[in-house]
Protein backbone atom coordinates (compact mmCIF):
# COMPACT_ATOMS: atom_id res chain seq x y z
CA UNK A 1 0.00 0.00 0.00
CA UNK A 2 1.32 3.50 -0.91
CA UNK A 3 1.90 5.63 2.46
CA UNK A 4 -0.52 8.08 1.23
CA UNK A 5 -3.85 5.47 1.79
CA UNK A 6 -5.16 6.69 4.63
CA UNK A 7 -7.92 7.77 3.17
CA UNK A 8 -8.67 4.11 2.03
CA UNK A 9 -7.72 2.34 4.85
CA UNK A 10 -10.11 0.55 7.44
CA UNK A 11 -8.90 0.12 11.20
CA UNK A 12 -10.20 -2.57 12.80
CA UNK A 13 -12.01 -1.24 16.71
CA UNK A 14 -13.12 -5.01 17.38
CA UNK A 15 -14.16 -8.55 16.62
CA UNK A 16 -15.89 -11.62 17.42
CA UNK A 17 -16.13 -15.15 16.03
CA UNK A 18 -19.63 -16.03 14.71
CA UNK A 19 -18.80 -19.51 13.83
CA UNK A 20 -16.05 -22.33 13.46
CA UNK A 21 -17.12 -25.81 12.06
CA UNK A 22 -15.18 -27.92 9.86
CA UNK A 23 -12.55 -25.75 8.04
CA UNK A 24 -14.46 -22.63 7.74
CA UNK A 25 -14.15 -19.85 10.22
CA UNK A 26 -16.50 -17.22 10.36
CA UNK A 27 -15.58 -13.76 11.59
CA UNK A 28 -17.19 -10.40 12.04
CA UNK A 29 -15.19 -7.31 12.82
CA UNK A 30 -15.92 -3.85 13.54
CA UNK A 31 -13.93 -1.29 12.02
CA UNK A 32 -13.52 2.02 11.62
CA UNK A 33 -13.67 4.05 8.29
CA UNK A 34 -12.06 6.85 6.69
CA UNK A 35 -14.48 9.29 7.53
CA UNK A 36 -14.70 8.51 11.42
CA UNK A 37 -17.82 6.43 11.17
CA UNK A 38 -18.48 2.62 11.97
CA UNK A 39 -18.71 -0.46 9.93
CA UNK A 40 -18.75 -4.42 10.26
CA UNK A 41 -17.26 -6.78 8.43
CA UNK A 42 -17.75 -10.04 8.16
CA UNK A 43 -15.35 -12.63 6.11
CA UNK A 44 -13.85 -16.15 6.30
CA UNK A 45 -10.50 -16.91 7.28
CA UNK A 46 -9.12 -19.36 5.04
CA UNK A 47 -5.83 -20.83 5.30
CA UNK A 48 -4.91 -20.29 1.66
CA UNK A 49 -4.18 -22.55 -1.43
CA UNK A 50 -1.33 -23.38 -3.99
CA UNK A 51 -2.24 -24.02 -7.24
CA UNK A 52 0.10 -26.12 -9.21
CA UNK A 53 0.51 -25.05 -13.01
CA UNK A 54 2.17 -28.45 -14.34
CA UNK A 55 4.17 -28.44 -17.81
CA UNK A 56 4.56 -31.48 -19.45
CA UNK A 57 7.13 -31.71 -22.63
CA UNK A 58 5.53 -34.59 -24.34
CA UNK A 59 7.69 -35.12 -27.40
CA UNK A 60 8.02 -31.63 -29.49
CA UNK A 61 4.77 -29.94 -27.86
CA UNK A 62 4.32 -28.89 -24.35
CA UNK A 63 0.91 -30.37 -22.63
CA UNK A 64 -0.55 -29.41 -19.60
CA UNK A 65 -1.89 -31.58 -16.61
CA UNK A 66 -5.02 -30.55 -15.47
CA UNK A 67 -7.76 -32.34 -13.72
CA UNK A 68 -11.56 -32.28 -13.31
CA UNK A 69 -13.05 -32.25 -10.28
CA UNK A 70 -17.12 -32.21 -9.23
CA UNK A 71 -17.53 -28.35 -7.57
CA UNK A 72 -20.65 -28.79 -5.19
CA UNK A 73 -21.13 -25.55 -4.20
CA UNK A 74 -21.91 -24.22 -7.97
CA UNK A 75 -22.54 -28.12 -8.92
CA UNK A 76 -20.11 -27.68 -12.33
CA UNK A 77 -17.45 -29.97 -13.05
CA UNK A 78 -14.86 -27.75 -13.50
CA UNK A 79 -11.40 -28.12 -15.55
CA UNK A 80 -8.55 -27.01 -13.21
CA UNK A 81 -5.03 -26.88 -12.24
CA UNK A 82 -4.09 -29.15 -9.66
CA UNK A 83 -4.72 -27.42 -6.22
CA UNK A 84 -5.32 -27.64 -2.64
CA UNK A 85 -5.59 -25.59 1.04
CA UNK A 86 -2.25 -25.35 2.98
CA UNK A 87 -2.38 -27.32 6.26
CA UNK A 88 -0.99 -25.49 9.46
CA UNK A 89 2.45 -23.61 9.22
CA UNK A 90 3.08 -25.49 5.52
CA UNK A 91 5.50 -24.07 3.06
CA UNK A 92 3.53 -23.01 -0.18
CA UNK A 93 6.29 -25.06 -2.44
CA UNK A 94 5.94 -28.39 -0.21
CA UNK A 95 2.06 -27.82 -0.39
CA UNK A 96 2.41 -27.49 -4.70
CA UNK A 97 4.40 -30.56 -4.21
CA UNK A 98 2.07 -32.64 -2.46
CA UNK A 99 -1.21 -31.44 -3.97
CA UNK A 100 0.82 -32.39 -7.37
CA UNK A 101 1.50 -35.77 -6.25
CA UNK A 102 -1.83 -36.78 -4.60
CA UNK A 103 -4.04 -35.21 -7.69
CA UNK A 104 -2.37 -36.92 -10.45
CA UNK A 105 0.62 -38.54 -9.28
CA UNK A 106 3.50 -36.55 -10.90
CA UNK A 107 6.40 -34.91 -8.93
CA UNK A 108 8.69 -32.31 -10.96
CA UNK A 109 12.35 -31.71 -11.18
CA UNK A 110 12.02 -27.53 -11.46
CA UNK A 111 9.40 -25.15 -9.69
CA UNK A 112 9.03 -21.50 -10.31
CA UNK A 113 7.21 -19.62 -8.39
CA UNK A 114 4.59 -17.40 -10.46
CA UNK A 115 2.94 -14.65 -7.91
CA UNK A 116 0.19 -14.68 -5.02
CA UNK A 117 -3.35 -13.91 -6.66
CA UNK A 118 -6.86 -12.62 -3.89
CA UNK A 119 -9.95 -14.96 -5.32
CA UNK A 120 -12.57 -13.32 -3.02
CA UNK A 121 -11.07 -10.31 -1.25
CA UNK A 122 -14.17 -9.08 -0.59
CA UNK A 123 -15.04 -11.76 2.11
CA UNK A 124 -11.86 -14.12 2.47
CA UNK A 125 -8.42 -14.05 3.38
CA UNK A 126 -7.82 -16.41 0.92
CA UNK A 127 -4.55 -15.95 -1.28
CA UNK A 128 -3.64 -18.50 -4.09
CA UNK A 129 0.03 -18.65 -4.67
CA UNK A 130 0.41 -19.96 -7.97
CA UNK A 131 4.02 -22.20 -9.10
CA UNK A 132 4.89 -23.84 -12.07
CA UNK A 133 6.39 -27.13 -12.41
CA UNK A 134 8.46 -28.88 -15.32
CA UNK A 135 10.29 -31.75 -15.49
CA UNK A 136 7.42 -34.47 -14.73
CA UNK A 137 7.85 -37.47 -13.93
CA UNK A 138 4.51 -39.74 -13.85
CA UNK A 139 3.48 -41.69 -10.74
CA UNK A 140 0.86 -43.10 -9.07
CA UNK A 141 -2.00 -40.50 -8.06
CA UNK A 142 -2.92 -40.48 -4.11
CA UNK A 143 -6.49 -38.49 -3.71
CA UNK A 144 -7.47 -37.83 -0.14
CA UNK A 145 -10.63 -39.96 1.20
CA UNK A 146 -13.66 -38.60 -0.30
CA UNK A 147 -11.71 -36.87 -3.19
CA UNK A 148 -12.70 -37.78 -6.79
CA UNK A 149 -10.32 -35.86 -9.64
CA UNK A 150 -9.41 -37.26 -12.88
CA UNK A 151 -6.18 -35.95 -14.50
CA UNK A 152 -6.67 -34.78 -18.15
CA UNK A 153 -3.69 -33.29 -20.50
CA UNK A 154 -3.88 -30.61 -22.93
CA UNK A 155 -2.15 -28.85 -25.31
CA UNK A 156 -1.48 -24.96 -24.39
CA UNK A 157 -3.76 -23.97 -27.50
CA UNK A 158 -6.54 -26.25 -26.72
CA UNK A 159 -6.50 -24.76 -23.59
CA UNK A 160 -6.89 -21.14 -24.75
CA UNK A 161 -9.58 -22.57 -27.28
CA UNK A 162 -11.33 -23.43 -24.17
CA UNK A 163 -10.70 -20.07 -22.49
CA UNK A 164 -11.57 -18.23 -25.73
CA UNK A 165 -15.10 -20.76 -25.58
CA UNK A 166 -16.14 -19.44 -22.36
CA UNK A 167 -15.48 -23.18 -21.34
CA UNK A 168 -12.99 -22.06 -18.59
CA UNK A 169 -14.59 -20.43 -15.64
CA UNK A 170 -11.38 -21.66 -12.38
CA UNK A 171 -10.11 -18.55 -11.66
CA UNK A 172 -6.61 -19.88 -10.99
CA UNK A 173 -6.79 -21.91 -13.79
CA UNK A 174 -7.81 -18.85 -16.51
CA UNK A 175 -4.32 -16.77 -14.59
CA UNK A 176 -1.96 -19.85 -14.61
CA UNK A 177 -2.86 -19.73 -19.01
CA UNK A 178 -2.49 -16.64 -18.79
CA UNK A 179 0.83 -15.92 -16.48
CA UNK A 180 2.38 -19.14 -18.48
CA UNK A 181 1.23 -16.96 -22.05
CA UNK A 182 2.90 -14.08 -20.59
CA UNK A 183 6.00 -15.90 -20.13
CA UNK A 184 5.99 -17.49 -23.34
CA UNK A 185 6.18 -14.64 -24.73
CA UNK A 186 8.88 -13.15 -22.41
CA UNK A 187 7.17 -10.97 -20.73
CA UNK A 188 6.83 -12.00 -16.96
CA UNK A 189 9.83 -14.08 -15.75
CA UNK A 190 9.76 -17.18 -14.18
CA UNK A 191 12.72 -18.19 -11.31
CA UNK A 192 13.15 -21.66 -11.91
CA UNK A 193 14.36 -23.43 -9.08
CA UNK A 194 15.96 -27.43 -9.12
CA UNK A 195 13.57 -29.98 -6.49
CA UNK A 196 14.45 -33.18 -5.15
CA UNK A 197 12.06 -35.43 -6.90
CA UNK A 198 10.57 -37.46 -3.48
CA UNK A 199 10.99 -34.12 -1.96
CA UNK A 200 6.78 -33.83 -1.09
CA UNK A 201 6.24 -37.51 -0.33
CA UNK B 1 -21.01 -31.43 -17.45
CA UNK B 2 -20.49 -34.00 -19.47
CA UNK B 3 -23.48 -36.88 -19.53
CA UNK B 4 -20.26 -39.13 -18.40
CA UNK B 5 -19.30 -37.10 -15.08
CA UNK B 6 -21.50 -39.29 -12.77
CA UNK B 7 -18.24 -41.05 -11.58
CA UNK B 8 -17.07 -37.01 -10.34
CA UNK B 9 -20.66 -35.74 -9.44
CA UNK B 10 -22.28 -35.67 -5.46
CA UNK B 11 -25.84 -35.53 -4.67
CA UNK B 12 -27.32 -33.60 -1.73
CA UNK B 13 -29.05 -35.67 0.34
CA UNK B 14 -29.51 -33.45 3.07
CA UNK B 15 -29.18 -29.65 4.07
CA UNK B 16 -29.28 -27.33 6.86
CA UNK B 17 -28.70 -23.51 7.29
CA UNK B 18 -25.55 -23.23 9.50
CA UNK B 19 -25.45 -19.57 10.30
CA UNK B 20 -26.83 -16.02 8.19
CA UNK B 21 -25.68 -13.10 9.42
CA UNK B 22 -25.62 -9.92 7.14
CA UNK B 23 -25.45 -11.00 3.54
CA UNK B 24 -23.72 -13.96 4.74
CA UNK B 25 -25.68 -17.46 4.06
CA UNK B 26 -23.33 -20.03 5.78
CA UNK B 27 -24.72 -23.80 4.38
CA UNK B 28 -23.98 -27.31 5.43
CA UNK B 29 -25.17 -29.97 2.84
CA UNK B 30 -25.12 -34.03 3.50
CA UNK B 31 -23.65 -35.43 0.24
CA UNK B 32 -23.54 -38.88 -1.57
CA UNK B 33 -20.06 -39.09 -2.99
CA UNK B 34 -19.74 -41.08 -6.40
CA UNK B 35 -18.91 -44.39 -3.93
CA UNK B 36 -21.83 -43.85 -2.53
CA UNK B 37 -20.62 -43.06 0.94
CA UNK B 38 -21.60 -39.68 2.63
CA UNK B 39 -19.20 -36.62 3.17
CA UNK B 40 -20.47 -32.77 4.42
CA UNK B 41 -19.92 -29.98 2.19
CA UNK B 42 -19.94 -26.25 3.96
CA UNK B 43 -20.15 -23.48 1.73
CA UNK B 44 -21.49 -19.69 1.23
CA UNK B 45 -24.33 -18.46 -1.03
CA UNK B 46 -23.45 -15.92 -2.87
CA UNK B 47 -25.84 -13.95 -4.64
CA UNK B 48 -23.21 -13.19 -7.30
CA UNK B 49 -21.64 -10.08 -8.69
CA UNK B 50 -20.47 -8.12 -11.61
CA UNK B 51 -17.46 -6.52 -12.90
CA UNK B 52 -16.78 -4.31 -15.35
CA UNK B 53 -13.80 -4.06 -17.81
CA UNK B 54 -14.12 -0.09 -19.07
CA UNK B 55 -12.53 0.98 -22.38
CA UNK B 56 -12.03 4.46 -22.24
CA UNK B 57 -11.04 5.98 -25.40
CA UNK B 58 -8.17 8.79 -24.60
CA UNK B 59 -7.02 10.38 -27.86
CA UNK B 60 -5.28 7.76 -29.90
CA UNK B 61 -4.50 5.39 -26.98
CA UNK B 62 -6.89 3.24 -25.13
CA UNK B 63 -7.40 3.45 -21.50
CA UNK B 64 -8.75 1.31 -18.75
CA UNK B 65 -11.15 2.87 -15.92
CA UNK B 66 -9.96 1.25 -12.41
CA UNK B 67 -10.66 1.09 -8.37
CA UNK B 68 -8.36 1.10 -5.84
CA UNK B 69 -10.51 0.11 -3.05
CA UNK B 70 -9.06 -1.08 1.07
CA UNK B 71 -10.13 -5.17 0.99
CA UNK B 72 -10.10 -5.39 4.92
CA UNK B 73 -10.51 -9.33 4.43
CA UNK B 74 -6.87 -8.86 3.13
CA UNK B 75 -5.69 -5.79 4.42
CA UNK B 76 -4.82 -4.01 1.27
CA UNK B 77 -5.44 -2.10 -1.10
CA UNK B 78 -6.52 -3.29 -4.27
CA UNK B 79 -6.17 -2.15 -8.19
CA UNK B 80 -9.51 -3.51 -9.69
CA UNK B 81 -11.94 -3.17 -12.21
CA UNK B 82 -15.12 -1.96 -11.25
CA UNK B 83 -17.64 -4.34 -9.49
CA UNK B 84 -20.58 -5.06 -7.37
CA UNK B 85 -22.85 -7.60 -5.79
CA UNK B 86 -25.99 -8.30 -7.36
CA UNK B 87 -29.02 -7.30 -5.81
CA UNK B 88 -31.57 -9.41 -6.09
CA UNK B 89 -33.60 -10.78 -8.98
CA UNK B 90 -31.15 -8.16 -10.87
CA UNK B 91 -29.99 -8.72 -14.33
CA UNK B 92 -25.99 -8.51 -14.47
CA UNK B 93 -26.44 -6.00 -17.60
CA UNK B 94 -28.11 -3.71 -15.23
CA UNK B 95 -25.98 -4.61 -12.18
CA UNK B 96 -22.49 -3.81 -14.15
CA UNK B 97 -24.22 -0.41 -15.10
CA UNK B 98 -25.34 0.02 -11.71
CA UNK B 99 -22.11 -0.64 -10.20
CA UNK B 100 -19.45 1.47 -12.53
CA UNK B 101 -22.04 4.70 -12.44
CA UNK B 102 -21.51 4.62 -8.90
CA UNK B 103 -17.97 3.66 -8.41
CA UNK B 104 -16.43 5.27 -11.30
CA UNK B 105 -19.25 8.31 -12.01
CA UNK B 106 -19.00 6.72 -16.20
CA UNK B 107 -21.82 5.63 -18.04
CA UNK B 108 -21.44 3.38 -21.63
CA UNK B 109 -23.06 3.64 -24.97
CA UNK B 110 -21.78 -0.32 -25.71
CA UNK B 111 -21.89 -3.14 -23.47
CA UNK B 112 -20.43 -6.94 -24.27
CA UNK B 113 -20.69 -9.63 -22.29
CA UNK B 114 -17.18 -11.40 -22.00
CA UNK B 115 -18.29 -14.71 -19.50
CA UNK B 116 -18.61 -15.97 -16.18
CA UNK B 117 -15.92 -16.99 -13.83
CA UNK B 118 -15.95 -19.23 -10.68
CA UNK B 119 -13.90 -17.58 -7.75
CA UNK B 120 -14.13 -19.78 -4.88
CA UNK B 121 -16.02 -22.62 -6.20
CA UNK B 122 -14.96 -25.06 -3.79
CA UNK B 123 -16.43 -22.93 -0.63
CA UNK B 124 -18.96 -20.35 -2.40
CA UNK B 125 -21.78 -20.66 -5.18
CA UNK B 126 -20.20 -16.87 -6.12
CA UNK B 127 -20.40 -16.43 -10.01
CA UNK B 128 -18.53 -13.30 -11.41
CA UNK B 129 -20.35 -12.26 -14.73
CA UNK B 130 -17.05 -10.08 -16.63
CA UNK B 131 -19.11 -7.37 -18.67
CA UNK B 132 -16.82 -4.90 -21.13
CA UNK B 133 -17.90 -1.25 -21.83
CA UNK B 134 -16.80 1.44 -24.25
CA UNK B 135 -18.06 4.69 -25.71
CA UNK B 136 -17.69 6.12 -21.91
CA UNK B 137 -19.24 8.95 -20.80
CA UNK B 138 -17.62 11.01 -17.16
CA UNK B 139 -19.86 11.75 -14.46
CA UNK B 140 -19.89 11.99 -10.85
CA UNK B 141 -19.29 9.03 -8.90
CA UNK B 142 -22.08 7.92 -6.03
CA UNK B 143 -20.12 5.25 -4.00
CA UNK B 144 -22.62 3.87 -1.33
CA UNK B 145 -22.70 4.94 2.28
CA UNK B 146 -19.43 3.64 3.99
CA UNK B 147 -17.69 2.59 0.53
CA UNK B 148 -14.48 4.47 -0.34
CA UNK B 149 -12.90 4.11 -3.62
CA UNK B 150 -10.74 6.16 -6.12
CA UNK B 151 -11.07 5.84 -9.62
CA UNK B 152 -7.87 5.41 -11.68
CA UNK B 153 -7.04 5.22 -15.03
CA UNK B 154 -4.32 3.41 -17.13
CA UNK B 155 -3.19 2.19 -20.58
CA UNK B 156 -3.23 -1.46 -21.32
CA UNK B 157 0.48 -1.49 -21.38
CA UNK B 158 0.60 -0.02 -17.29
CA UNK B 159 -1.78 -2.67 -16.48
CA UNK B 160 0.49 -5.25 -18.37
CA UNK B 161 3.77 -4.65 -16.51
CA UNK B 162 1.40 -4.27 -13.40
CA UNK B 163 0.78 -7.72 -14.01
CA UNK B 164 4.00 -8.78 -15.00
CA UNK B 165 5.60 -7.79 -11.91
CA UNK B 166 3.13 -9.71 -9.94
CA UNK B 167 1.16 -6.03 -8.68
CA UNK B 168 -2.37 -7.50 -9.58
CA UNK B 169 -3.64 -9.76 -7.43
CA UNK B 170 -6.94 -9.21 -8.13
CA UNK B 171 -8.54 -12.47 -10.21
CA UNK B 172 -10.93 -10.38 -11.46
CA UNK B 173 -8.98 -7.80 -12.79
CA UNK B 174 -6.55 -10.42 -14.10
CA UNK B 175 -9.40 -12.26 -15.80
CA UNK B 176 -10.25 -9.17 -17.24
CA UNK B 177 -7.04 -8.22 -18.72
CA UNK B 178 -6.29 -11.64 -20.21
CA UNK B 179 -10.19 -11.30 -22.05
CA UNK B 180 -8.87 -7.66 -23.09
CA UNK B 181 -6.05 -8.88 -24.91
CA UNK B 182 -7.42 -12.02 -25.98
CA UNK B 183 -10.37 -9.81 -27.30
CA UNK B 184 -7.59 -7.33 -29.19
CA UNK B 185 -5.83 -10.21 -30.77
CA UNK B 186 -8.82 -11.71 -32.72
CA UNK B 187 -9.02 -15.14 -30.54
CA UNK B 188 -11.90 -14.04 -28.08
CA UNK B 189 -15.42 -12.41 -29.60
CA UNK B 190 -17.89 -9.87 -27.89
CA UNK B 191 -20.58 -9.30 -28.76
CA UNK B 192 -21.08 -5.34 -28.53
CA UNK B 193 -24.53 -4.24 -27.76
CA UNK B 194 -25.78 -0.50 -27.71
CA UNK B 195 -27.01 0.48 -24.38
CA UNK B 196 -29.21 3.98 -23.39
CA UNK B 197 -27.53 6.56 -21.48
CA UNK B 198 -29.50 6.55 -18.46
CA UNK B 199 -30.62 3.02 -18.41
CA UNK B 200 -28.86 2.62 -14.50
CA UNK B 201 -30.01 5.52 -13.30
Amino acid sequence: MAADDEHLIEHATGDSQLLHSGWIELRKDVVRLPDGSEATREYLRHSGAVAVVPLLEDGPSLKLVLVRQYRYPVQKVLLEFPAGKLESGEDTLLCGMRELLEETGYQAREWAFGGEIHNAAAYSTESIWIWFARGLQPGVARPDSGEFVETVTMTVAELEELCDAGQLPDVKTQIGLHWLQRWQAGKMSLPWQTAALGTAL
